[in-house]
């Protein structure tokens, strides 16, 4: 069979990047020398900024800015961010901004203006609309697979989806993405790279404590669950629609189908809050994919990325051809 | 670059096939004349055996049977077919027996046995270890993109978590596909190929009334929905675990999540009953996958067949090649 000399498509060229691959702005996790260490291993690394706590930033983007010269970004939640917070990110002068979450419309004439290429999260089809008519310049279509926040749409059939939509705009597949394979079946469904979370919350370089790496990686797909309860007890405002999928626990199953009990229900919520203040497995949120049950080693975060394009290439070279 | 000849994969070899798609046994809409036209398109037709109504069946293989001279073959439930109705059909010498949806194990020498290829279709990785048990030759690792009854894993992540688990078994993809991209990605996941069923509910040759065939052409992914409220409301005994995926009407907007109240009241069952009899597509099923954006046209099956297996080509050749 043909030998590829390396997966390119109009992401990388529109980054300038090695590998078609972009890691999950995790917030807390997805630090600089996570980001860094992805952008060094030939993908987009992207600090996961979350509402945009100015002190963690500040660290984690003086890391990623000295420890990396590839291009890096940073990724905010749409519904929390202000305008304030990403005109001082962009200062740091990443090559990527990325936004999750809600409206990207307020925040992309700021971006763009800066010269920075604007990514933007969806998880249904009218939020691809409304990414398109904001501007960006790479759409991530992620599924309800995945880890943490999201929708309700399943990556399968609902990326080819959005690359219909907004067409010649490079789509990202995201969501049940956690290897090689999984990758060379983004590219198979028109998207131009993939965008994965969970597989690099389990690289040295992840801001997680060992005993949430060790939960991943004795975790299954089927022991995830997409749920409201934790962010009910947690008191975190996330809009209603974006559901948070964890690895089951104790709290969720006791809890689950109630969240209007539990969100009345004051006493619960302090006991809940104190339990994870101790960082309590049986009740913190471990943020975790559907595709657990493709990761079962720890790596660094750059030999993630050049597995996942070397597989990647031997998966679209050997598909059909059995 | 490089011209693929066709796709062959452990699946086209073991039925002697020349595409990697099957067509979902679909009851009631998957009849003989369906199952010839795929096969005699390539693919693998499959009748929808259901649970085992002879007198259907007497009309559908004499169809099927005399419609083409290629591989078809017959699917049923596990949880509600006879393992008398099972020797019965394989009197009419299908290549291939396929089992749904309950405990293959039963049924599984009586198959073999008879010189038949054995497929199983399982929805989460217990039920793949037991379909490896039974001896299946071939597994199809169904997502809950699915339309009509199905699991609850995604079809993106769960693939190649079965094929690990039960290789070197070929494994069919199933769940949100609908298009040669999708296609092109179940091989690119390490699967041996498709199997669908939404694509062909809109195909000429389906058992499916003119008014849901545009239902079915309207409808978008979005517009799905899994629930077992439908199956209540029918009195149909499925297995809790199988829930249906269907376009959403106005009885399951009423009932969402409250299952345990629909059982108890008869009165609200029987008016259902009256007024699926007359066919009101605001309350009975109509089966549909998330998949449905991606359909947007009628088209003979041995057509759909053929498109199928060409776009996928172009999307493995063109994916990571931009």
């Amino acid at each position: 069979m043909m030998d590829r000399m390396s997966l390119t498509t109009a992401f990388t060229a529109s980054l300038g990047l090695r590998h078609p691959i972009a890691l999950a702005p995790m917030g807390g996790s997805a630090g600089g020398a996570l980001a860094a260490a992805v952008s060094n291993g030939g993908g987009l690394g992207l600090v996961g900024g979350a509402r945009g706590d100015r002190d963690w930033l500040e660290r984690e983007l003086a890391l990623v800015s000295g420890q990396t010269t590839d291009p890096w970004g940073i990724g905010f939640w749409a519904w929390a961010v202000d305008a304030e917070t990403i005109a001082w990110a962009l200062e740091y002068e990443p090559a990527a901004l990325m936004l999750s979450f809600g409206d990207p419309a307020p925040f992309a004439p700021l971006v763009r203006d800066a010269g920075v290429k604007l990514i933007v999260q969806v998880t249904d089809l009218d939020e691809a609309r409304r990414a398109l008519d904001a501007g960006a310049d790479v759409i991530v279509a992620q599924g309800g697979e995945a880890g943490g926040h999201g929708g309700s749409r399943a990556t399968l059939p609902f990326v080819p989806a959005v690359v219909d939509l907004v067409s010649p705009t490079p789509v990202l597949a995201a969501g049940g993405i956690a290897d090689g394979r999984g990758l060379a079946a983004a590219l198979a469904l028109g998207g131009a790279g993939a965008l994965l979370g969970t597989r690099f919350q389990t690289s040295l370089e992840a801001l997680v404590p060992p005993e949430v790496t060790k939960a991943l990686l004795d975790g299954r797909g089927e022991n995830t669950e997409r749920s409201r309860v934790l962010d009910i007890a947690r008191g975190a405002p996330w809009p209603e629609r974006y559901t948070a999928r964890t690895l089951r626990n104790e709290f969720l199953d006791r809890w689950k189908d109630r969240e209007g009990e539990l969100a009345q229900d004051t006493a619960v919520q302090q006991a809940y809050r104190a339990a994870a203040a101790r960082g309590d497995l049986d009740v913190v949120p471990v943020w975790a994919g559907e595709a657990l049950d493709l990761i079962t080693s720890v790596g660094s975060a750059a030999e993630i990325v050049a597995d996942l394009a070397a597989e990647a290439e031997r998966a679209l070279a050997s598909a059909g051809n059995g």
